[in-house]
């Protein structure tokens, strides 16, 4: 294991400057401060897990997501992961990214310079700096909803997709729905491809058709329920899946604006259980993410990592909540077409 | 929530009778206990959590694994299981079944009528009695390498598959090797089925030709060390990865038999890291489960179901092990064929 010394050689300084300039004296330029850090990290420099006099510290990345009133989806999440990890002796810091930030300092550099001994991320992007750095990262990392295959000191935490499809999907064929539609997020980011890629699975395994114009992806909201949302009433869909509640929420409003009557023209499922997804009008049948759970199982995950053991991937159950935007299919349907206000 | 009450309703017999018939009373028929455990399933009565002067007991169900000693693969991780439920206050009881003792008393009733708050489950197949009922089996369980879509009680622990063939032909392709076969048991485990899947998914990410007659899969090694293996040789794969340690080591004695070199000739690598994997001459470059891990990430997930957390899926990373019994390609393989002793 690579100690202070190392770093003091390989930059021909003393080893009482490497340890001031890791631990943020004031008589450390910051120029050398990052060369120290950058160098600590290359050669694979990592702090001792109990310094004298410190609380350990670890870190929640959050970047795409409302965390800071109980309304928002991250705070459930935030809520969960902190109950468990309070108690454990850590203290946890809630860090909003930007990817301008993710390029001014490296994932590794980050977490050194701030001390923290691990990390759980939610939100992070495909394109993201961080994201391509976390192929090699050795900061201990939690992903919640993004996978990176080879690194033994990342964890991937989620929900199952294809248990949720495939009870959403199960729900509306029950109802007598054939002709289905998805409207989902754009291709960013790894969760929307899942989400996508689950849709069309279910669809298969329930030996429903999936027609290419009843498809529709874009990371602007707009773009599916003013373009995608109208293709798919003209070819005659009778539910619409959505790739998340607030995606779900506007197309429920737009389709109320449009004639439709929801449930009895269309029923409509999100994904996630917002906590709005309750108080739309009708209630909105979706997908549950247990908050909490997700939350809790994010400590769990990197603090097997911490105790180097290496959880690949941890999935919830995915439940169907059953509310009032979903209901049998039009019963006309059956007989003869309609024309139907476009 | 259904008490004795409604038990003691149903058959028309006292509620002490029920409570004689639930806590093993001797005066109570073994044809009347039998019938108010039936009920008590039926109805989905469940015993409360905690009763006076007992502890709480879990359930280890084994079959088809060798658990008893060290050098078991069931061993480590009964051991990583045990070591956080008992000092979480649990009993355990380790309780190999077969087949038969699964037909003669369903699930729910063998884990009511002998107290069990939970189970995790080594080495039921696909065919077994009790993994049908586990569809819809109302006891907390986790299946080791099992597992069941649709039943929020019921959760899957394991390694990553995909993870460790793509190491696996990864590391073999950089060795030189490209025409690779693969040695598996039979269709009647779902995990064999998932390592079978997990190879050909492997072999195609890495750019790779699948060749029909370079897969064998049989539950008899013996077949596949018989018959299978021969027709690969003559395909002339220079390296062969098996479903699990057991086969590898068969395989690697049956090449040296039929005075194959390994790894001069052919590379073998296995799958499990069983204890006994270090010890083959040469000895086995594996993908490695980590057994303890393993059991630790049972209890959790079943800790976790106890506590109404439902894990669907959770896991590990998978490891190679590189050790004897792979190496670089022969290279006279790229310049001309040499006629091997089949």
């Amino acid at each position: 294991m690579p100690t202070i010394i190392d770093i003091a050689d390989k930059l021909g300084i003393s080893k009482g400057t490497v340890s001031k300039a890791l631990n943020n004296a004031e008589d450390v330029s910051e120029t050398l401060r990052k060369r120290v850090l950058e160098t600590a990290v290359e050669i694979g420099y990592e702090r001792n897990r109990a310094r004298k006099g410190t609380t350990d510290k670890l870190c929640v990345i959050v970047e795409n997501l409302n965390h800071k009133d109980p309304t928002g989806f991250g705070y459930g999440i935030i809520m969960g992961f902190k109950k468990l990890a309070i108690p454990a002796g850590w203290d946890v810091d809630v860090v909003p990214v930007t990817p301008e930030e993710q390029k001014a300092m490296s994932y590794d550099t980050f977490m050194l310079a701030h001390e923290y001994k691990g990390a759980f991320a939610m939100g992070l992007t495909l394109t993201d700096p961080w994201m391509s750095e976390l192929k090699t990262a050795r900061t201990p990392t939690v992903l919640y909803d993004n996978y990176v295959p080879d690194n033994m000191r990342v964890s991937y935490i989620g929900v199952n997709s294809d248990e949720g499809f495939d009870l959403a999907v199960g729900h509306l064929k029950k109802l007598g729905h054939t002709r289905i539609g998805y409207l989902g997020g754009g291709e960013g980011s790894y969760v929307t491809q899942l989400r996508h890629d689950a849709f069309i699975r279910a669809m298969k395994n329930h030996g429903l058709e999936v027609k290419k114009n009843c498809i529709g992806r874009s990371y602007f909201i707009s773009e599916c329920t003013n373009k995608f949302l109208p293709i798919q009433l003209r070819s005659r869909v009778t539910a619409i899946i959505c790739g998340y509640d607030l995606m779900a929420q506007a197309v429920l409003t737009q389709c109320m604006d449009l004639g439709y009557r929801v449930p009895e023209d269309l029923s409509i499922i999100g994904f996630d259980d917002a906590p709005f997804a309750a108080y739309t009008n009708p209630p909105l049948t979706t997908i549950r993410q247990n908050q909490e759970a997700l939350g809790n199982c994010g400590f769990y995950a990197l603090n097997s990592l911490l105790n180097q053991t290496a959880i690949s991937m941890l999935l919830l159950r995915a439940e169907l909540i059953t509310r009032g935007s979903t209901g049998p299919v039009r019963t006309w349907e059956l007989a003869r077409p309609r024309k139907l206000p476009v």
